[in-house]
């Protein structure tokens, strides 16, 4: 069984696929143990001095990522076991993020202050949590571990969100450091220059979105419903850092009709005059990245642009964003690959941009891309109960859905239903966009 | 002509009502003349010192809506007009709200440190617009007359709009003061109790919903475009005071698990534990109006709620707000009347409840009703050409829609087709709400 | 004895002066009606909408001040006598300014925010308390008149406290308003170019300061003590606006060595590059005043500067500013004479500089004069016995003292032991300073 | 030479102490390699998170102390040397705090944001800047040497002034720790309960304060001057944290008539209820130091105190704080004796009371008292030349004096004319107070 799943690593944990329980109990075991490394994996490089720092609101350091995806299991799985005894009690407020019926949380903007526990103690706990999960799983009877499996999968994937959130969050603190330190070391290599990108026309329709099935998604991503989609065409591709700077040379962040108002009242309380990250040397754009500071490669994909920013140069380009829906009817007819995490070869930048578009591509992969649709709920949506309805009902407000990984985001966890949602003035997410138009032009 | 406008006094200017030019131009003047002097009344029992001042920057003082009202006529109507001169050259600045492609604005939050010019220099700014127009209109070849007619169009229903903004902002700078002035007394008749709502039920369906014809409407009504809706249960009227405190009695405002979070931060930020307005004396409840102090009546519908808190009731209730798509379908089947503005014997007031709700009813009139839709850009939307592109669209991010039209807005002025939009935390406009549950239960 | 008063019409109540209560009674009621229709004249080319408004914390609403300098009467003498009815009792907490032993207060940022009551309603509570005022001196008893002396008195002073703060604060008002309008038209006279000035030597030795007598004074300025100054030089003249225009022409407002570590950070933070209210036009620089907009004259003193901006000019000067007691051991040796308020000619403005400063000069008007000193309690301080101990006292901290009056203090109302005191911050009174230097070069 | 040293080890290093230059030479080191290490020292039970965080702007992460006092070296003694190579240029700007005549500084309160140089580096730089001082001193010609001895005094007492600060500033970090970490244990002893406090009588006169002489001072102790004090009374201790508890009970924080108008208005925006680093626990209160959380003991000294709340619990005693020269007449008359940081048994807290006041005690150590002086220039003051001249002269406005050292001051380094300052509101250093009254009783 181990290596039915070994083969294939990035499955979801389908019961229907472990007909034994003993099976789906190996399988819920080795799932969490490679999520569980690969957190530890990414951590190691960072300093017990970067993993402690909080350098905006927005970020939390390392440590509170660490700690936080163990008080998760903690907190869902194990708490309420007979005679469990928390290791440590006052972790429970500590690294409780935002679900107020689990109890008090300690002030977001204050997880910098923590420098106890440390580094250390917090790898201690992650092992106390640890050994309390397999002894969960492996005592937990037929009836129980089938129970278990859905909450062990919202586990293992919130906990790769938080992979994610790890790498942005530091790249904004090794920003923030006078001397930019890299991540880790790419070899740049050279890359061809991107093809323009063509237009893909699709008929209006009455289309199913959203998830069904029993394979693990969230719960906003539910029901699978209809929706009208009027006629459309998109972008065989992500806009790159190239075009973008031709907006910027056009004035793109000096004239106000090409702005949202909330938007523009951003760029001038900010400061925005660029994607974050990016600095001008000796006349050329460099921007920083998980590799250290690099020259702004026009090939690849625009990166850590806010909504704002995206609808900006959508408006720019006589042309507009996508919606939710739009994006998802294309993307469901392509395969989940692209430059994804496990991929490999990049890992900390978008990747340059294919040659020759037949069918849209960099769908999932590479960059989130901002769509035009506000988070909101679906029509006959039911959050999860309890707790776990905090995951994302509470936030369907205010905030836009992006759609389709990054180079950060782990294969296994995107899908061509995943909602991500961020305000539309964050830009420390690996953020980008693709164009879009109405009319199928048919 | 004149007799035939008079006799439907709310229609709108369609083009071919008026068969003969000079009908159509002196339907214009007339259409005018009874917004422009409806304005003045609106703000005649108001003094110069309570015209002067700005409570927070949400309101603009009355001065400054009659300043600027004005100066809209003059910048998108006499401006251009050749040997034209503005009276007075620096209202220029002063009185444009948010149009970049105009030029230059004076900032919003320091309107009310404009003591210059005067109440009197800016109505006799008004007369001297007042002139220009009838001369613009009276002189206009029949070619020009039929292109006015649509900027005239958006003129007045701008001004109608602040009318109501008039009066919003005016309660609250009322409200601001120790001495709680009535804007104009009312006498109290005694309300029937309120029935309890009932829900009209209504089947899945494609529809078409936004505005089409050649009568005014604003541009991000438009196009008219097929939306699919699933099956829903909408109530029959609105949410009441009386049932709003059984709500806050419940603990509403304590429990965090009914609100969105930033609902719940809002209300944290702001010390909310009641609409705005509303105060404890002696144990019972009651609430600035336009009428001044009164108690809180059970019976009318509650008003002066942010869309969290009309959101965090629905979650109580066990229900949830509408979509604009599903109040728009209903609201397109029922009769435009109910308590707006010109039904006179309110004016101040949202109404008492309807004993016998047969059908869904105050659609219209007595509050404006939150939406759960983000206000966003219909498929297909093209905004207004050249600055009046910044009337709607530029604000399509962070608002929710509402509709129906308030107690304070004209019956001329509202349809089912009609978007109001503003911030979920801001509460100082007639806002309120009714139910809607998932499923049309056949 | 109203005609002794006459011929004297500046000079304090001292009770010596009037042998027979009745003289007493009639010089209190003589001071009383003088001060009280000084104030009024004051006010009256001010419309209701200047009235209104307040443009920053620091100012009051000439509206306001109307009403606090009538309540003062009101709490201090009236409100306590057997049968007083208050005429309006709200105004017990919108006219207190900061007296906690009487009780709240309205917030102070919030006065622009009170249209009511109106204006006029004011100036029928003024009149109210006038009414008081005289049945209360007319009826008292001989032993009671000589107890209220004292009290009216400090209200008299008050009042004319107020009067240059109505006057200071309207100018601010004029300032914000785009047209910037005149307080007062004064005609331009052409100004002598002003001659160097020069140093006035004062040997060390061991003074008496502050104020001793039956002349009316504020309890800060006693009690009469011994200081030990060290040999000084006084500058003969204040200095002028030409001299600082050379000092903003070197640099002086873009190097932080010249200026006060807290000094600079205001700078920065308020983005000072000239006093308050010069701006620049065609590359000469005007200034606002109480006669309107008016192009810097550099024989005038400069006026409308921080301490931080008068100690910087100092530091560049090669000098420092005096302390109080140096200030006051040289004015006790002039005559209280100068660009006062009283002195007719100007009323709007600071003078110019006099040709030949034989003594120290404009010690006392034009503007108030920054000293080095921390305003603090001289040795053996006793605060005034109940809230009028609140006058002075409980400011003694984090402000510095100014003196000398400007030619908006009334002569009556300055003398050498008199200690004005604001924060270094503050720009918006009619504020300046004079040079000194250690050592008397002998 | 050394042996001289070592047997009086805080001496200053007075020039004619050491009459041959290789004895200055070697003084000079062996007082430098003392101070050094002792900084060393008292970081070291500081863990690397711990050392990295700043929990407010006024506190500085302990990494940052030990950059910062090696920069000083750098910047003042060796980095004009010819050919000297800083090891870490970016250093520059990095630790320097506030000097704008060396340069570009890093924002103050972003230095927590610097995880980057790591503790290890900064050790690293301290020991590149040691080495270089070495090889500056042991090759300085007999000139240079002598030239040298006030540079370096300079430095050493600036490291020490970083001592106390980074004792200060870490018992923030621990306060704000949910754990509450103690710096180190200290086994609690029983105290005597603590005698009134006496009063002890001064005459008036004409007295010398300030400093003289060829030992070190700072340039604001100076120059020494005479200053008339009026007849005072002093009290022969500090105030108890018992007496002050005692203040709390009679409704102190909530008298306004106690209160500075600022002080007050601190009280509301900070929420004051009592010293920092107080809480209730279970009826009783607690306070944190540096020994962890202990009990408040009634006969130790209130520490952690604002000027405010000094000044509030005088005006509640019937009594006021002294003044700056009051207390140097007095203290100029002790020995500098107390509970110091050398001193060795305490080192972590402020000690208990003396049973037996017969002189005035506890002058030096224990707590810093503050004062009722603003700090300002002395009469003659001359700052130092170039950047250090900006050490203290930049300070001189909106802060207070305090006197006398703490538990955490080296006894070295403290003397009777010395001058601390701080800024009203601040209460996180080791600040306490004594009374004082007017009048010598005789």
């Amino acid at each position: 069984m181990s290596k039915a799943v070994s083969s294939t690593p990035d499955a979801n944990l389908s019961r229907d696929r472990f007909p034994g329980h003993q099976a789906l109990r190996e399988a819920l075991l080795e799932a969490y143990r490679r999520v569980r490394s690969k957190t530890e994996q990414l951590a190691r490089p960072i300093t017990p001095e970067d993993a402690q720092i909080q350098t905006i609101d927005d970020v939390s350091p390392t440590k509170w990522h660490l700690g936080h995806t163990s008080w998760f299991y903690e907190t869902f799985l194990l708490k309420d076991l007979p005679g469990y005894k928390p290791p440590e009690p006052e972790f429970t407020v500590i690294f409780n993020s935002y679900y107020n019926l689990i109890g008090e949380q300690y002030p977001r903007p204050l997880r910098g202050m923590l420098s106890r526990p440390s580094l250390a103690e917090i790898m201690d706990y992650r092992h106390e949590v640890d050994a309390g999960f397999v002894e969960l799983v492996e005592n937990a009877s037929p009836t129980e571990v089938e129970k278990l499996t859905g909450l062990i999968e919202v586990g293992l994937n919130h906990e790769e969100q938080h992979q994610e959130l790890l790498l942005s969050d530091i790249l904004h603190v090794y920003w923030s450091n006078a001397i930019r330190p890299a991540y880790r070391d790419v070899r740049r290599v050279p890359l061809a220059k991107a093809e323009p990108a063509r237009w893909h026309r699709y008929d209006e329709g009455l289309f199913w979105i959203g998830h069904e099935g029993d394979r693990f998604a969230y719960d906003h991503e539910t029901p699978r419903h209809r929706v009208f989609v009027h006629g459309f065409q998109l972008a065989s591709r992500l806009v790159t850092a190239g075009e973008y700077q031709q907006f910027m040379e056009d004035g793109g962040y000096r004239r106000p009709e090409l702005w949202l108002s909330d938007g523009y009242a951003a760029l001038h309380e900010q400061g925005w005059q660029a994607p974050l990250y990016w600095e001008q040397r000796d006349g050329a754009w460099w921007c920083m990245t998980l590799a250290g500071m690099r020259p702004v490669e026009s090939s690849r994909p625009v990166c850590h642009v806010s909504y704002y920013e995206a609808d900006a140069y959508a408006r720019w380009a006589g042309a507009r964003l996508p919606t939710e829906a739009e994006w998802e009817v294309v993307a469901a007819q392509a395969p989940v690959d692209g430059n994804l995490r496990d991929a490999g070869v990049y890992m900390t930048l978008p990747s340059g941009v294919d040659a020759s578009p037949e069918h849209p591509h960099q769908l999932y992969g590479d960059v989130w891309e901002w769509t035009q649709s506000a988070y909101s709920a679906y029509p006959g949506f039911r959050p999860n109960q309890g707790a776990l309805g905090e995951y994302n009902g509470k936030f369907m407000c205010n905030q836009m859905v992006l759609r389709g990984g990054s180079f950060a985001t782990p294969k296994r966890h995107i899908r061509a239903t995943y909602r991500n949602f961020f305000q539309p003035y964050q830009r420390w997410q690996f953020s980008g966009f693709r164009l879009a138009k109405d009319g199928s032009g048919r």
